[in-house]
């Protein structure tokens, strides 16, 4: 099952490859992470989604909270959230494929931020579904670049 | 100096504690970073900003380009890029904050999700100072929870 894991820590050097290290120490692919400081910057609050078993993610939620600079660790998998992803899109805009990555804009509610070569930069942020769908509209035109911020996430 | 590093790599298990490996061996903290799958999933994209000297950080890009699972490295710091982060902001509604916090909203382009009681959520996405400005105005009235997903970031 997928988990997604709301992990408080102590924002300092090393911690994220402790972090990290305790699920590539399983064999455990982390699918996306995103980390950042907290309003007081002594501590960071990271995202992660991961696929696993669920006794084993259990094993590993014990193992972080006894990670000293590891403060406090929520699956938020199991309780309500509010979930978003941020996307930067670089698409084919040959003649004619930009009325239709203007459409595909206005429905996805994306902004074109670059228009002015023959690749246009849209961004949009939106749940998973969202930004899948508009990923699968631009697909048939073209992506040229694609980053996404991975899953952000708080606790209802 | 801060640095922005946009990191291709696969998409395995153990990448990314290989990578965030590179700085804490050298007592280098990441401020913040993202990883997600790219549009063909065997690869993913790494986000990373970090602060450090510009010497040292030229030392990890090589020895992060001689990493088997690494397939390319770009500094954006030193050509132009596009850069969002997307962050939650759980606050304070007591009645009297309200219609602050709706004003906040309205000039910082944020959504606000969850109204439903003393506490507001909001959402928004928009560069650094952007973001920093919204949080500054919303500190007096007090953050109950920050996400930010840290610096996302494409080329021009």
């Amino acid at each position: 099952m997928r988990h997604t894991l709301s992990i408080l820590v102590m924002n300092e050097a090393g911690v994220l490859s402790r972090v990290t290290g305790l699920f590539s120490g399983r064999g455990y692919n982390i699918e996306s992470l995103t980390v950042a400081p907290c309003l007081d910057c002594d501590y960071s609050r990271i995202t992660l989604v991961t696929e696993g078993d669920d006794d084993i993610i259990e094993q590993i939620t014990k193992q972080l909270n006894r990670l000293i600079p590891v403060i406090k660790v929520m699956d938020l998998t199991i309780s309500e959230a509010q979930e978003r992803e941020f996307v930067f899109c670089k698409v084919n805009a040959k003649d004619e494929n930009r009325s239709e990555i203007l459409r595909i804009a206005e429905v996805s509610n994306a902004k074109i931020i670059d228009a002015a070569s023959k690749i246009y930069t849209l961004e949009a942020s939106g749940d998973e579904k969202q930004i899948n769908t508009m990923i699968e509209l631009l697909r048939p035109l073209g992506i040229k670049e694609l980053v996404r911020s991975g899953k952000v996430a708080i606790s209802k």
